[in-house]
């Protein structure tokens, strides 16, 4: 038996209104068969840069063939085009707004096509729903086998909007880097990856302080360190991470998106 | 291949307990082969109003043949029926208590029954959770053929309980409404159709006031309008909706269900 | 047709972040013919005594076979164990932390195992996602035929983390039990089984005190008692419950985890 098509759902909408369940009810109207998978939900409102890492740091899981939608889309019937990406396992469906940037940083051989043609769209398009009107019946046509020149016109890679995610600067001694992202646990994931440290210094030749306290690392994992303890650690998308030893960082300190990480190597 | 059944679950139980769970187990446990969608689950506790808007903006989206399972049921275990309706696309089950309202007002030819047969629950039946022992098996039951007819006596469709949605008032000059739903984003959803409107004024010919501020619009998209402008605009469920740009009115403003919205003609 | 192996997910995740997206996709990638189950996603965050309850509640509704994934798992990349369990009708993959507690008291027979065999983990094990690099790829592997006793050396059950639920008291005419458990709705779940009531006096002769005030009960449904009138009722799950009439009793009173009530016998 062939394997069926999968569509995974990422938005920013909430399990409190019918929005995803529309979604749901157009893709399946059109490929019953299909198999929809609810991959995120409860992204921050508008927050295009935690699309953009959620969706970096799930789509290479997910089989050959997978249709990723993505619904975070302040601009909606503004001018922001609405897209497909093809690389060379995935197809993405979503709009021109930088969800779709770690796809770019990462992957070779990008087409990228405007969402053009009507005929794979609901008859009625809102301006305020696309991911019901425009995304849903176009990820459901993909996964019927129609390709993705034949949705729209092709649009140059480098014409995409990116995101300004900030890099870690090295000063002498001191590496700084900011949290970009805050996750359920309240864990402060940063801008600083495995392969940046590693060009800085050894992970056991580091201080680390966040908001003016000393943070106890890098160790493995949670598990280690005392209770309260402010540990550094590699998260699983492999970059630095600050935690609160079974608590939750973010709320008890305060320390948001951009707060500052300054890592010192010790000789 | 024949499609398979797909059963919608729509509920006001969120994410944290087993009440989805059980749920899902039991409609498994019957009929393996059919199709889960969770639909929301995040409705309000006990809003039946917001069951019934969100299950009213969705339900038409589905193919035909599914069978949408609401527990929204503040009243389990009491006098209020449990329901099966059939319409000419859908099934739907769940307890007769107004969250079919809008079904109810747009569909023709609607059969009611009662779910009185016990052979279609699970063998206990408890007082506080039909969800799981009543509506799942019905649905589950329902998905491999059984006919709405076999599970129970003919409900009259005018004894029913419908809910009291206001309506938009028009005096003179102006369109009175009121705020009847808010959504994950804060928007407010009003009661004022685009056809009540379309009867008083030009889109373009009309002033919108709600709580003391002026209001911009009728824009078409959220992408116009300035930032942490209060706009108007036609929601996806083609009601007339209010917005803050980029942000969430109902928390900057405190303004809730039954806020009043006064549209003036202008001349 | 043969049913599709079916894979339920129950977890602290939350559906912000990538977590929940990126172990469906490791699943989808190793048996793409498989159903994924969302069972409960907003356990509170390292409650592990939460994930029993709900775990315990749920997963006997489910057909012979499931294979049920728990990831609450504080200790993750520390010392405890991963695991699988085997009972008569179930697989059971998670942590060894206390999670499969319930399964334990209840289930005879049960076997379980090390998951050690690093063939059926994800080829990089980080040390802080076990549920998408060791749990969630082990499950794929049961659901496609390998049996637990490929996956590693087995595990004496009395070797196993359980958890210390406290039992109810009785001392001679009051039986002392305490909250365990709150749910979406604010109803404070209590350790007293309607056996251990059962026990000390028919339902109908008790009066029952929380926090310093009388409830009405046992009632046997949520629609008894008027509104704002505390009342308690046999659970779902069998459990004493106590709630407040159409309201949020955890929020209004703030009694939470540990709240005593007090049952005393009538004459």
């Amino acid at each position: 038996m062939k394997d069926k098509a999968v569509i995974t759902l990422l938005t920013d909408f909430g399990w409190e209104d019918g929005y995803i369940g529309a979604i749901k009810g157009v893709i399946l109207g059109i490929n019953p068969q299909c198999l929809i998978v609810d991959l995120a939900h409860e992204i921050s409102p508008h927050d295009v840069l935690g699309a953009a890492l959620v969706l970096g740091h799930t789509y290479p899981y997910f089989p050959k063939g997978t249709i990723h939608v993505v619904v975070v889309d302040p601009g909606v019937g503004g001018e922001r085009k609405p897209l497909i990406l093809a690389t060379e396992h995935y197809l993405f469906v979503g709009p021109d707004n930088g969800v779709f940037d770690l796809v770019l940083r990462r992957e070779h051989g990008i087409r990228a096509y405007e969402l053009a043609e009507k005929r794979f769209f609901l008859p009625q398009v809102s301006q305020t729903f696309h991911g019901r009107d425009v995304f849903a019946p176009a990820a459901a046509h993909l996964s019927l086998g129609v390709s993705p020149e034949q949705m729209g016109p092709s649009v140059p890679i480098e014409a995409m909007v990116t995101l300004d995610i900030p890099n870690p600067l090295i000063k002498g001694e001191i590496l700084q880097g900011e949290v970009i992202y805050i996750d359920h646990f309240g864990n402060l994931i940063t801008n600083i990856s495995q392969e940046v440290l590693g060009g800085f210094a050894p992970d056991d030749m580091v201080e680390i302080e966040i908001g003016g306290e000393e943070v106890r690392g890098l160790v493995s994992s949670y598990a280690e360190g005392g209770k309260w303890e402010i540990i550094a650690l590699w998260g699983s998308g492999r970059l630095l991470e600050v935690s609160l030893k079974e608590n939750n960082l973010h709320q008890e300190r305060g320390w948001g998106k951009g707060e500052r990480v300054r890592i010192r190597r010790r000789r």
